[in-house]
């Protein structure tokens, strides 16, 4: 029921996600009314896989958190966040309020054993692929513990998810020299340098080499994460503005734009925000992926097939067992 | 003698301001014989404004600034700034090792009285025209009391450079509600609510609106301010190279590109990194501008550019001025 556009966007994408995974199931949590109506208009087969849970209550977008942990227990977000913990659900999406899913979804499932603080990881295109960011603003301060977990997390994602055998790690850090920055980086890299982790670990990196594709993983605290990915999305949009507006100035660039409009279009699906599939929130036991409170069918449908593709490939498994690879005194808590 | 092109791209750089600024003379510090080579081959009018004062060391782009610091005294860096402190000089234009550049420009220099930290400062493209982002990397940790001075000196930039009576200045933040990050930047807001300065202030913002314009000075600490610029920079980067190998994909799509090219060229014109004019170290008693290392004679021209216009708008007396509108409390040291 959260998301700006309301339900009709979900259903409108579970539609689509069930054309690429006609194994999958789903719970729908929420006004039972309105989500019958969205449904009976949909072909008899999709309402089979299909399971409407009636919620009374919705946890409004501008809702504080901790307001809506203690009077939302009606929600459509509670109630789809508990089918996950009883076991009924492997994961749960939602384009709701962001703080509240968190807090929520940390009262009910919990953290995975050992991890002190989850994270908002995000995929991000970069030249030769994709680069999974994380934590994106789950968490305004890290020690060097937290983001050692971080780089664990971010690495299983890697694997079970993107299907990459030794993920390349790196440190988001003001330069790649050993001794800059602050005590909590300095101390993650000594941490992974000496782990034996399944992964690469390439020491620090800078903003730019994100881009670049210099690593799989970019990890660094929710502070900064937030501050880049939200400066990266506004530079994706300034200069796509630029390009619309410079294509218009003239007849001859106007005709230009048109004979060059599938490689335009091309560029255009590449930088679809949509695509990234969300805000994926890792340590936490059960799966949960957050889309973007504005987004529409597609983007929801992307944010579905991400969740199937944790829960499938087993990613808290492989945080678990990849953490074992660090020494105990490295994950003292 | 800095920079990875070395003198001739100064050189060049020196031609071009001086058709745009027929006022301006120049001390080129360095080795005497070198830069007396690529003078000789201007116009007698151009060295008349130009004076040689030889420096027979030079500062490593990878040395460290501390020893930078201790044994390059006879480097064209260091002399460059001691003109500036011997008043024979109002700014100094380096493309060298930047961390040196800072070490040496503190060392002679010193602070502006009241302010505890210098910032770099860069100019960034937006929707509508420029913001200013400080600070991009002088300091890794910042207090309340730093913000507040970054602040003060970005508006003062505002003002004195671009010419805006009034400046929007909002502090980057995972969020806009009051309530959000940490103690610093809330601490941050706090005073600058309640100081009588010459902006306005627009409380925190979010990454993205560093694009869209809604700020004219963007205010964060060195460890985030640069990794989001790095950052916003690679994606800048990414889409340019995206476009580029779109329109390659057809002969459709070439031809387009052939009659857009107008269009296009504005583009790059509009994301050229150059245009920034480098990273301006506000806080300090002169002017000191930073070109990029890698840059060619067009960066180093409009790095020197906005150095006459820092010099000449008197940015330095701005933030000593515009710092008394803090109340006495919150500026204690």
């Amino acid at each position: 029921m959260g998301g700006d556009a309301g339900p009709s966007i979900v259903v409108t994408a579970l539609v689509r996600s069930l054309q690429r995974h006609p194994e999958a199931k789903f719970l729908l949590h929420g006004d039972e009314a309105a989500l019958n109506e969205l449904i009976r208009k949909r072909k008899s087969k999709f309402s089979q896989r299909v399971a409407i849970r009636h919620a009374p209550g919705r946890v409004k977008m501008e809702e504080k958190p901790s307001t809506a942990l203690r009077r939302g227990r009606d929600s459509s977000m509670w109630r789809s966040i508990e089918s996950v913990k009883k076991g009924e659900a492997e994961a749960v999406v939602s384009a709701g309020n962001t703080g509240a899913l968190m807090a929520m979804s940390m009262y009910q499932l919990g953290l995975i054993d050992g991890i002190t603080r989850p994270a908002i990881a995000s995929v991000w295109p970069n030249k030769r692929g994709q680069t999974v960011v994380l934590d994106c603003g789950a968490n305004i301060e890290c020690d060097a513990e937290q983001l050692v977990d971080f780089a664990v997390m971010g690495e299983a994602f890697a694997r079970a998810v993107l299907g990459l055998p030794r993920p390349r790690v790196g440190l988001l850090n003001v330069g790649s020299e050993e001794v800059k920055g602050h005590d909590a980086v300095k101390g993650a890299a000594h941490i992974l340098r000496a782990a034996k982790l399944p992964m690469e670990f390439c020491g620090f990196i800078e903003g730019n080499q994100i881009g670049d594709g210099t690593v799989d993983v970019a990890v660094t605290d929710g502070f900064t994460g937030n501050i880049a990915l939200k400066t990266a999305e506004g530079t994706a949009k300034l200069i796509a503005g630029y390009l619309r507006s410079a294509l218009r100035r003239s007849p001859l660039s106007r005709l230009g734009a048109v004979l060059a409009s599938g490689a335009l279009n091309a560029l255009r699906r590449k930088l679809d925000p949509r695509a990234a599939g969300g805000g994926l929130f890792l340590g936490l036991n059960g799966v949960v992926v957050k889309s973007h409170g504005s987004t529409d069918a597609l983007g929801f449908a992307y944010a579905i097939d991400t969740a199937i593709d944790m829960a499938v490939g087993g990613i808290n498994k492989s945080i678990v067992a990849d953490r074992a690879g660090l020494r105990p005194e490295a994950v003292a808590l």
